[in-house]
């Protein structure tokens, strides 16, 4: 067990925050002292860590000298306009917020272990990756023996929780509203989210990527150590409040080996098969789970060297918050 | 205008035969007598039809003699047992229900015209292609001269409707008893779809594809006159009452042309481009209309070769009574 550290989690009022205290003190990390931060609206409420209640304080007066690790989850304006300062201190920090470029704070897939660590050194500064990341790459990370995939293809089904709280109030009135025949009000996003899907999350680019989706693509490229794969992306928000759903279709230079990829699957500890005939849901199986599900394992339909699964994630718990946790268990095992 | 003929809609009662009547009045269709039959359960309901109710009838009685063309929306066992007894009446058959395979009933691209068309004899017997198939073929069939397709990836987030109506009432009825805090009961689909999304539809083969999406690359194939083409298919059940969404990755031998691809599209009648920025929806675009809606229409995100496009159509009207309506106009000008 490493030499307990002083830790803050900024953006501690989120689910994503409120998440990392959990699993702090679920796997025993060794906290010595905990700092919750959020916006100075916040000040005055608490989080329970281990048994006691630990006070939520404003960020802006914060001095980061008095802290090793911090967590951000917070949005990604607060990330940058804080890591200079973060840094300066003396203090590492482990971004949630997909503000930082991959050459500034490179992502790490814990399950990989050391073996996939980029060279760090303190205090050092990385990227969780996006949550769709997290459960394609730790899936694509265990197939890599019996597959060499030469094309990716990822329709992600995403939570409305991806916008934080405020999307989740914003499904839960605007389901209520239709179900109660008032009109409908959008905030939070700018269409109807209730009984609907949303093709697109956020702004698009000149390409019409939107950052999410390219994010996602420079992620999965450098997680699974194959920079120049060809990833093509769809990231799309579904009436679910919490948990992701994946559809990934990987293009492989020969025939799929169903048997094969069930049987890594199987094996590995992060991930949950569900056996044919059966399939996974966000909701009925992966929300408040530490496991990624994968179901739906076959070929094309027509098409031999396509690899279909179905990947149901938690991506507040999973996602974001334990991968960051792992992702720090790691760290701090080699570099801090 | 061709020489009015006698119709029979068989499953009237549904959403399907419900729009299948209105759009025979809509369009003009040369009808000289119309038939609506269900089961006998719904014997005695009656259906609005150019301005005078006409009463639903049992099907087991009805006597095919006395018409020249009836569509099929009653599910696929009600079309394989009615399929000798129609034909050997005389009267030709357009099947909705996916019933029979496509050698037995090929399957229809109206916007075709012509060109598509089987050889037929009469009395002929045809497949109304499913939802997914019209919407996908139309599109990449109007892509075909800009666009040789090597591979297609369809992700079909199917609304609830796709399971007729006792799916609608589901998810309505589960939505309620989830905000309601009652405890939730599944009839028609076996886990919660209310806020969820469920990876599959209906049982699978042991190559793990649900018959829908075999039917689906099968008609595809067909439709675009490429036999060959590998196609990945996952149909999902979204939280979603009426409206298709679909992802679809179509892989190509050359970079694409977003440019040529967006002007063709823009010129179809049959398809509503939505411009780069904003994106179509199921519910707040397609539903109601007889368009097939298409946004989000780009390159992979680092895969210049993959054309991705986001699909909405409504699955009753367009996917299914409207599509059904224009084959059975093409068809009776150059067979009946
Ligand atoms: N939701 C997900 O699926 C997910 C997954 C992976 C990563 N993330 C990341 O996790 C973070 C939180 O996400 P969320 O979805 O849970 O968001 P959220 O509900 O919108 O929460 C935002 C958090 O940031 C804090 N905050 C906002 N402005 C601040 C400021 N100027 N100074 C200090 N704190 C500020 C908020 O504190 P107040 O309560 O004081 O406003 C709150 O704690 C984001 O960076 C997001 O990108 C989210
Ligand atoms: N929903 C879609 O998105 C969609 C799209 C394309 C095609 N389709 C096809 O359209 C058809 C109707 O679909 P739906 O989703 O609207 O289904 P639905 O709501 O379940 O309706 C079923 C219809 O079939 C009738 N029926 C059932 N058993 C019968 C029997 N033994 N004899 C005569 N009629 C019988 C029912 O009549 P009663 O009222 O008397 O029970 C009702 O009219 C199906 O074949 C389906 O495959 C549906």
């Amino acid at each position: 067990m490493s030499q307990p550290i002083n830790i803050a989690v900024i953006g501690a009022t989120s689910n994503v925050g409120e998440a990392l205290v959990e699993l702090l003190e679920e796997r025993e990390f060794p906290v010595q002292d905990l700092h919750l931060l959020a916006s100075s609206e916040s000040a005055g409420q608490s989080l329970s860590f281990r048994g006691r209640q630990v006070r939520v304080r404003s960020l802006d007066a914060f001095d980061f000298a008095q802290v090793q690790l911090a967590f951000f989850a917070a949005g990604a304006e607060v990330t940058r306009t804080c890591r200079e300062r973060v840094l300066a201190a003396g203090c590492s920090l482990i971004d949630l917020s997909a503000a930082l470029s991959l050459d500034q704070a490179p992502c790490v897939l814990p399950e990989r272990g050391a073996e996939g660590l980029p060279a760090l050194t303190r205090p050092w500064c990385v990227s969780a990756p996006t949550p769709s990341a997290v459960a394609c790459a730790l899936v694509l990370a265990t197939l890599k023996p019996v597959l060499q995939p030469q094309r990716l293809q990822v329709t992600a089904m995403l939570s409305i929780s991806t916008l934080g709280r405020s999307g989740v109030q914003e499904l839960a009135r605007q389901t209520a509203e239709l179900l109660n025949g008032r009109p409908l009000e959008s905030k939070t996003v700018d269409r109807q989210i209730a009984f609907n899907l949303l093709a697109q999350v956020g702004a698009v680019d000149d390409q019409g990527h939107a950052q999410l989706e390219v994010r996602l693509a420079a992620e999965l490229q450098q997680l699974l150590g194959l920079p120049a794969l060809p990833v093509a992306a769809t990231c799309a928000l579904v009436p679910v409040f919490f948990g992701d759903s994946l559809a990934v279709g990987v293009q492989s230079g020969a025939d799929i080996d169903v048997l094969a990829v069930q049987q890594l699957l199987e094996a590995e500890q992060g991930i949950e098969l569900v056996e044919a005939g059966d399939y996974p849901t966000a909701v009925g199986d992966a929300v408040g789970q530490d496991q990624v599900y994968v179901g739906r394992v076959r070929r094309g339909v027509s098409d031999p060297r396509q690899l279909n699964l179905w990947i149901a994630s938690d991506n507040v718990r999973k996602g974001a918050a334990l991968n960051a946790v792992q992702i720090a268990e790691l760290l701090i095992k080699h570099y801090l």
